[in-house]
């Protein structure tokens, strides 16, 4: 027997994509609908209203048409709280529980709406001092108080801004053919702008950074000040730090792309000397480093955090091995992020973008179209991609943010 | 001073993404919009209709907003005929020419609205015995009456189907990771629909088909009917008939991946041999080819157009070394066509979907997943991307339309 | 001043391209070279011998002209012991230590050649117990006795095969457009070679088996037997899981392509179940999880190791979370293979690479050409590429290895 | 019955891969050889000389044998005059007809060594006016006197150079994690001693020049003296003209990355205003097109060939249609090149790659890999890839070989 619901949609619903979006996910789902009432926003920045019928084939269809449409905006008309079921064991689910998106999301607690903290995508929200915290699965606890369903849950997508800007509305795609050049000034501009009203940049790079010749660039940004916290892995300091110890990465000369005599020894050396030292923070204080990405976060006490991977040789004593507490790390890492910059590594990039709330500014810079691709099919709808060779975009992306060294 | 234009937009406007384009289109413009009336189609199949009062800048800014609108399906309220001017020169355009989207397209002419023939995107229209037809710049001739402005035009964008669809309305991007097995199922399904209600479908394929074995499968969709027209290159009918004379291309054996003994002669022995019957419809009559995409195309009198490329060798007989008329002859061949794949083949996938109406359906697959950008980059946005092996592709294609041999 | 050194070369050092490796790093390096002795093998099973002088600019020059010779197989005339130094602390190297390459390598102790044990790249070689053992940096303590210099150490490159065979002696690149239904022939003739004669094959998959659809073709390997090791990591096992459980891949029905009810919380709901169970050997045992992958793995005994990384969900109970320990954990999985394949994981693919003698035949499938590439400049370089969909690879794979279900 | 054929093999023939290759050539194809003799070159500058004596299973494998080493540089030793027969019809072969290498090649004729002209892979020698000519099988006509057989005909594979250079002996790979900026330094110091001995430098160049924005630098190139010709199609002209007329390309502003209003019809008006000027080069004298790419070849005299396809808009007067027509400018275009860059286009680039001696430096440029190894796929071996953006390269190397504007 047929089943119906009715839900609300409110804000720029159009030309935000919300309102299309719903109604191709019920004509997908197989789902009816009718349209009970109908405010458009008449100018560019009044915001349109409507509420709209859902009929589903039977309870099951129609509930979960809901859950669909919930996830992408759509609010229940009369709310009642949300709805509590405690977790049977640790790590281990109820039944019908509240899985998260990465939009700014709002729980309904004794009649009132409270801001749900730490939101990332594909986790639980559970009750803790009764404000709702958004907890990965690794965290949950036997008696732990988590949402189910989406009753008395409300989530925000981020709204197409008012004018055009570089992160446009649909981010949508990456293509080789851009001139960069124009891109690399606006993306200086907006770092520019975040940074003067106290934003925070957080960079995520791979080792390719190196390979490619441009650490001096990503150094002279973290020097500039135009940094706030770098994510990576063992093997962008072990390169970076090899290339200011020896001048090389992975053995081959940066300068003038040639095999260094026992260069393919330099990078075991660097891990060694750093191994000696105790620390890279002890070799920079006792003065064995002298540069690069890893000695200006040390000297201008900018926070990283280096996950471990299987790819890893030592690897260095800052490197968090476990991934589960690197993955932590990294999570408190972007706490307040306002842009991230992922720079040549689709295992960190989609690493952090799966920690990313949907409305941080997310730039994915690979010669790679596919890590796009792959970086938005995993759920950072919000990253646009530049397709191009990491070790030209980030110097001209020093240069344009004027700290010429 | 401001200026201001009025439009109207009808139909499957939200869902289909009209209205919330040209809202978007409008801001990206910097325009301002009031939206004074708005029917909103109360269910699936109800259409909507809305009148949208546009505010630029000055009167050139209002007209180039209203024409990038225009190209999204937005029409004037009250129209008069389509403005006509005359071609100053051969192969030069009259100020401000209508320049066509590749959507369905309709001019009023003496008050009367007539569709215009032959459309592809980036074209003109002109006026031929009181028609408007579609012609590249190649064929304008001086004195011919040319459509300027947007005056008396409209545009049809294709609508979303009311129900899920392989060919969902916004194509969307082209993922390595997606199961291959059921959308060559789908695909099945959609050209045995197509054919049995008469629809017309065309491959456009590239040498890759020969080199990664799948050319006796092409051969066998051809001969089971499957296909109204082939689209390809000097490469791959050489490469074919190569294959089907001596069993290798480019001198790989292709069953054992072997270099065959001289088999670096073999495809320029391949076309000597069909000069030497003078053509490759001979050298299927005379009995010298006896089998693959190229002979089944002559077998079953299924049309193909062989394009010239500098890259060819030979070429063969058949082969329009002119690239124009190679191009109208492609033109022609896709009239009328209902779906389109494209396999393994940029150049001419991108050549054919500059040629394709947007309501076609168009398929494309390649192992690169730039190929699908570049397409739908390019204006081909209907396009669907598989991004797969073309030799694992059209085997399972040809066997999931069920003529095994 | 100038200093000359005296190198011999032994085998079929021709057409296992060591001898002209030879001639190309000295000129390379801007060393002379002298032959003073040369007999060449002069049928095709005879090997070869020569005598060369190299001459350096320097001492220094010629040393390090000699340790890139060594890597390449070859030998001080007249060899001495090798030499011993003490780690100065934990994970600490002495000055010049010997870093292996991935070939079988011997140590002359005590006027004896011993082969030592578990050689993998960029390693030290430490005397344990009088034998010469491969550790990583990680495992080196204070006191630890480890190789310097190339004295008294010889390494074996792998020669060439005297007939043709898939793994070509060079390797070489990886094309897409190359007939793969004969390459995957040979690769299930040669796994069956392996397997009568009690080898060793390894998988190393990444999660794309699952979500194109390729999971039920190498569980079936595996129930047939020609799986000895699965390396993979813990998104495998949760879509794998999540597919066995639900049907889906990310909440994606892999037999229609359609996103199921609710199943963006389907990975969630897999992990979670598995918990509830204590692992996923406990729901095989207790018939929660009843086929596919990791189902077979543990029905056949069929040892695995899934290495956790940043970018995980759980992570399931048998992840490795401590990515050294994983490392650890696939380098003893990996002892005594004879044959690598490795599916769709670049990093996986990588860090297994860094981990295998370069004897061990080894072939990388993907669809990105760059992951081969990567794969052997970081060192596999015996690696075989073959770019294509990995979707479409295993099941003709499982086919050609004949158990069909 | 076993056959048995001679071969001699002479020069740099360890280091420049010409025996490795030889020796595994004859175990690939199943045949045996006996080293009759052999005379090492014992230092660097030294030749080497060697007799070998080939077994195959009976005389067509011995021919078959003998017919692929002779491609690597295998003369018989005693030698013949070259055997000559005449082509049966227009553009058809005699039977066993000689197929060229990219090679320098000598044919004997009345007991002379004459080289052959025009010299390019895949074709066939005809004598003309008693001279070795390659010719195209395209203008083969009936009567030609065509070289039959390897006997009397010798080919030069080009020698490993006595130091280490950009162009290494084995080019070999592409990958896109090399520091760039170095190799652009290697690359304009080639071109600047290139030019001071009066040597000649091709582009080949690609529509993604205009895009990516760096087509000031090529412009800059071109006035600065360092190109000596350009080949390129119908697009790059347009889009070229159409930034220098608009500021747009495609449309799209390449300062701001923004669409212009009415962009989308730029690149009609600028065919259509060359259209009216009569050609390119009377837009630039009447002063219509004012700087470019085209307005520099113009000014400077430095020819160019613009080659048609199937994508054109237009074209151009200047542009080739004829395919045929176009790859004859092309290969003449290319007569006496020393170096050829090839940028962004990998149409363009296999056609001119085709048309090549292997002895000419090729540098090949493109953001995906797989161009590279097309390229080299195809039989341009010598091609080194550079896998990086275009958009950065150009203005890198402009830059390098220093004429700031």
């Amino acid at each position: 027997m047929k089943a119906m619901r009715e839900i609300v949609l409110e804000g720029h619903i159009i030309d935000s994509w919300i309102l299309p979006r719903v109604f191709d996910k019920i004509m997908d789902m197989g789902g009816e609908f009718e349209v009970v009432d109908f405010q458009i926003g008449t100018h560019k920045t009044a915001h349109s209203r409507t509420r709209i019928l859902i009929t589903g084939k039977d309870e099951t269809h129609a509930d979960a048409i809901l859950e669909e449409l919930h996830r992408l905006g759509a609010n229940l008309p009369e709310v009642e709280d949300a709805r509590i079921e405690t977790a049977p064991a640790d790590k281990v689910v109820p039944e019908g529980f509240y899985s998260t998106t990465n939009h700014d999301t709002y729980v309904k607690l004794d009649g009132k709406w409270k801001q749900a903290r730490n939101i990332s995508m594909d986790r639980l929200i559970v009750i803790r001092e009764g404000e709702p915290v958004c907890e990965p699965l690794a965290h949950i606890r036997k008696g732990d108080t988590v949402i189910v369903g989406e009753q008395g849950v409300r989530v925000i997508p981020p709204e197409r801004p008012r004018e055009r800007t570089l992160f446009e509305f649909m981010g949508g795609g990456a293509s080789p053919e851009r001139p960069s050049a124009n891109l690399i000034k606006q993306i200086a501009d907006e770092m520019r702008q975040i940074r003067s009203r106290g934003g925070r940049i957080a960079i995520v790079a791979g080792p390719a950074v190196v390979h490619t010749g441009a650490s001096p660039a990503l150094a002279q940004m973290i020097r500039g000040g135009h940094v706030d916290v770098l994510l990576s892995g063992n093997a962008l300091a072990v390169h970076d730090i090899e290339y200011n110890l020896y001048g090389t990465s992975l053995g081959m000369n940066i300068e003038n792309g040639e095999l260094a005599s026992s260069g393919h020894k330099h990078h075991i050396y660097a891990i060694s000397k750093i191994m000696a030292c105790g620390s890279i923070e002890n070799a920079v204080k006792q003065g064995t480093l002298k540069g690069g990405i890893m000695y200006e976060c040390i000297k201008n006490r900018i926070p990283f955090v280096l996950a471990g991977s299987i790819r890893d040789d030592g690897p260095l004593p800052e490197v968090i091995t476990d991934t589960m507490e690197a993955k932590d790390a990294m999570k408190d890492a972007l706490q307040g992020a306002d842009m991230v910059i992922m720079a040549a590594t689709m295992l960190h990039s989609i690493a952090a973008g799966n920690l990313l709330l949907s409305k941080v500014k997310t730039i994915c810079v690979d010669i790679n179209p596919s890590a796009v691709t792959k970086l938005t099919d995993r759920g950072t709808a919000q990253a646009v991609g530049i397709v191009t060779d990491v070790g030209a975009f980030l110097p001209a992306l020093a240069d344009a943010l004027g700290d010429k060294d």
